[in-house]
């Protein structure tokens, strides 16, 4: 296989960017995700492929739950700023925003992953399975919950100039 | 859920437009997906989800391949058309240009898959496992052999105005 071709065929995919969240116990994370796609219909499922490194593939497992948030056209700097490692920028969540899950505090278990205010909507996914992927893990989840919190366009790898395949 | 919002956040994600191929003794299909993405570098994995009815997923199974041909700006008929059933449109294939994926034909394997020929380039794949969800299929797959065929942007699902997520 030619290395370059693959890369040049690779980085011709086009991809959105999204802030996946999760919580367990007193930890929390999020981080910017566009290995990400739909797969089901009936019933509402989605995949995401995590860095078998990440501390966040830990922390969905153990509460079996995570969000999906989708940037905003304009969030560039965010996105960079949540693709960086929790171990290399232990605060990159401090000063941004964040929601509970669910319109009644009350009501949201301790595993609910914070939302990011300042998204176009987001999902909240029950986890159904993991499965190995080379380097990563696809999480397979279920969609449970849905909030569309603004209009407007999304980000997409496009729009940032960033390459994440290859 | 509100249904509505789940569809309109998961109309927020932004997806390319692929031409999937694939090869079993005499039959020869493709498909236009966008439930596709990128899970590894190393090794290099992508996945698609594939419809539990559709043809083509039979013959990925017994072939052990299929290859990914990205669309270019400009496709939206052609998206169109290998987007429909090969049970209703069985000669769907017909009137398009396919090429070998070999360059030497005689080391051409009988299941090797069709390349679109005007398409920006393709990956060829081999089928690691597929896993389910829900309506559909997950194949998981190596990329085993790339071209970049021509220059150009391409296609996504925004240019085309098609909505697959909901």
């Amino acid at each position: 296989m030619n290395a370059d071709d693959k890369k040049a065929v690779l980085r011709l995919f086009t991809y959105g960017l999204y802030v996946v969240t999760c919580r367990h116990d007193e930890q929390r994370n999020a981080f910017t995700a566009n290995w990400l796609t739909q797969i089901s219909f009936e019933p509402p499922l989605l995949v995401v492929s995590i860095e078998n490194s990440a501390d966040s593939l830990g922390l969905i497992r153990a509460s079996g739950m995570f969000a999906v948030c989708v940037l905003r056209s304009g969030q560039r700097e965010l996105a960079g700023l949540l693709g960086r490692s929790r171990r290399r920028a232990p605060d990159k969540l401090a000063g941004i925003e964040w929601l509970p899950t669910c319109a009644s505090p009350e009501r949201e278990p301790v595993s609910a992953p914070p939302i990011l205010a300042d998204s176009l909507g987001y999902l909240r996914c029950a986890v159904d399975y993991d499965t190995a992927a080379g380097d990563s893990t696809l999480v397979v989840a279920r969609i449970v919950d849905a909030c569309l919190l603004r209009g407007g366009e999304p980000l997409t790898m496009r729009e940032t100039g960033f390459r994440h395949s290859g």
